[in-house]
């Protein structure tokens, strides 16, 4: 999801108003820590550095979407005073969704174990590395490596804390905090259900048929990345529930889309530019759409017996990756993305209870989409 | 902490209706749950079975407590309604602090790789053995146990994420949902720092001095087991600020000492009585305040080679035993226990705010008190 980021002239003030909210969140607990001791206060800063360094796309899109519906409603008498409070509200909610999907790498992380994200050590590795930095045998590595993975178990609780208690103490009319609330419950059990499908995939406790892989791609991370961010900027914004409902239903199909295209761009794409490390979904048998259709064709047997295998050399994978183009499977999952994207025109150009989208709403998806476009060619 | 539940006639009741409110938390997110598949039903079906085992020790000191601030303010004029409709939000925090003690259960074993507790396997046992049933060989028996560690993680999400709802949505005044958000919180960062530490110790990263290690023993379980009923009863029953703050500072004293006592019958006591396994202590190296004294003393050469050895046998861990209580660290764990609980004591009997304390109240915290006494006979 490396090109969410907007490129809107007033990004940049968002951008730093969800910083400083960032902050504040951070600032709050961390003077709670320091009363534990150099090793929990550590914990900490080294969570906030590592997470500080986001694009903070989620809260970005939730602040747009909040704005966009807010212009539109302008003419209505909404008195200033409450304009106001209810934006610092959409900052607080956007902060604590950066929190939450750092909470859920986090935890990903753990169960894969990972100890790099995006080239440099993650909070595991960190930790790990400081842990295991005078030491030279191995049950000092792999208690350094616990400790490590015992960090990255505990921020996630801490960060999944703090995401609650955000959305607990907002400032809102009750109705719009449960709603909230409402919404933050249904995106941790759909992200949790996602996560567990996907190990449970990979695990080969759960069968890779298309439906399912579909339905994991969606939950794990499409749900948090599009569906929280538009909702909650349409109740804190007061939308109609039918905007609400449409917002949903279109981020959910981007979501889709954006998951399904990152899968082709780490199959088939240039890994200088999604950045990601060659191979590595065919390296870790990552059971992606792609997958799934290659394993129905006559190029299956040629890939079964080495895919996921972490010591797969890059000519077997680019064998693979051959293989896979073959099949037929990269432009059948390039027309599901189509798909989807078909999908979410639809509902931005259709009507919302008789009525057309707002116009600078129906930007916000317009801009996510022609991005995803983009990224294509 | 075996002998904590209560014995008073009215506990059977109480047991009950803490858990009917258990029974409707997971029935709302069991019907959440089942739209995501069998194993996702499986998880949520299967993490409530083994939570519902328990004696609901935290649940009910919170009751009892939040009954015996309300017999004795009986006779100022609380309209009925309100009296009603508190114990009801007493009722909801007492199955949330059940739903975050077994989050922290949970954490704790896949941090500790436990697949059994009490004798029986956890939840991540009882899922390896389900992914691995058909399985003989190891491949396949590291990806049960793998699928088994993400259902403990992401179970643990769950009932975090729960806890907090049940603390966000509650039906009461906003500063008392505030205070106890904020009691709450403290609480999930206290555990966390308590876990941290403790594995700190375990894995060599933190010395083990006694100062740290009682620090460690006070916030990895007594802050959730003893200070958060007690506290959360306090807010709820409208108790004075000085009756919570002499409430937590009880708590915190008595909450060491079963830690401390706990510790002592790990080591020191008859296995068929406290239930757990004979030497699990010396064998895992935990770091308790019996091994801070006893590393002190020149019983230690004698001991430090085996202690933390998992394949310790049952003759070495007698003959450790033995050192250790010839070293004395035994009777000053003793006196530690016995500080406390004198500290707790003059609590009881003091001063608060020029008034004693409530008598039901000090029943509660000396029937905790002398239940204590009882198991170091």
């Amino acid at each position: 999801m490396n090109t969410l980021t907007s490129t809107r002239p007033d990004a940049d003030a968002t951008f730093a108003v969800i910083e400083r909210a960032l902050s504040a969140m951070f600032a709050r607990q961390a003077a709670a820590a320091e009363a534990y001791g150099p090793e929990f206060a550590q914990l900490w800063t080294l969570t906030e550095q590592l997470m500080r360094g986001g694009k903070l796309v989620r809260p970005l899109l939730l602040i747009q979407t909040f704005d966009a519906i807010r212009e539109e409603s302008r003419p209505s008498p909404v008195p200033a005073h409450a304009t106001a409070s209810s934006r610092a509200a959409a900052v607080t909610v956007a902060a604590a969704t950066e929190a939450l999907h750092f909470a859920f790498l986090l935890h990903d992380d753990v169960i894969d174990d990972d100890l790099v994200r995006r080239g440099k050590p993650n909070l595991i590795g960190e930790l790990a590395l400081m842990a295991g930095s005078d030491a030279g045998h191995r049950s000092s590595q792999q208690r350094a490596a616990h400790w490590g993975q015992t960090g990255g178990i505990l921020a996630g609780d801490l960060l999944l804390s703090a995401a609650h208690q955000s959305f607990a103490r907002l400032d809102v009319e009750t109705s719009q905090r449960t709603r909230l609330l409402d919404l933050l419950e249904h995106t941790v059990i759909e992200t949790t259900a996602g996560e567990y499908l996907d190990v449970g995939l990979s695990d080969g406790v759960v069968t890779p048929d298309l439906t399912t892989v579909l339905a994991m791609t969606t939950r794990k991370t499409a749900t948090y990345t599009f569906e929280l961010p538009l909702r909650a900027a349409a109740i804190l914004a007061g939308a109609s529930p039918a905007l609400e409902r449409a917002l949903s239903a279109a981020g959910t199909h981007l979501g889709l889309a954006y998951q399904l295209q990152d899968d082709l761009l780490s199959t088939f794409g240039d890994s200088d530019e999604h950045g990601k490390v060659p191979f590595s979904d065919l390296r870790e048998g990552k059971q992606t759409a792609i997958m799934c259709f290659a394993r129905l064709t006559s190029a299956w047997p040629s890939i079964v017996d080495d895919f996921g295998d972490p010591e797969m050399s890059s000519a077997t994978a680019q064998r693979i990756r051959e293989r896979l183009r073959d099949s037929g499977a990269e432009r059948i999952v390039q027309g599901l993305v189509e798909e989807q994207l078909t999908a979410c025109y639809e509902i931005i150009v259709g009507d919302i209870d008789g009525e057309a989208m707002p116009s600078a709403v129906r930007s916000v998806l317009l801009n996510l989409a022609e991005r995803l476009e983009g990224r294509r060619s």
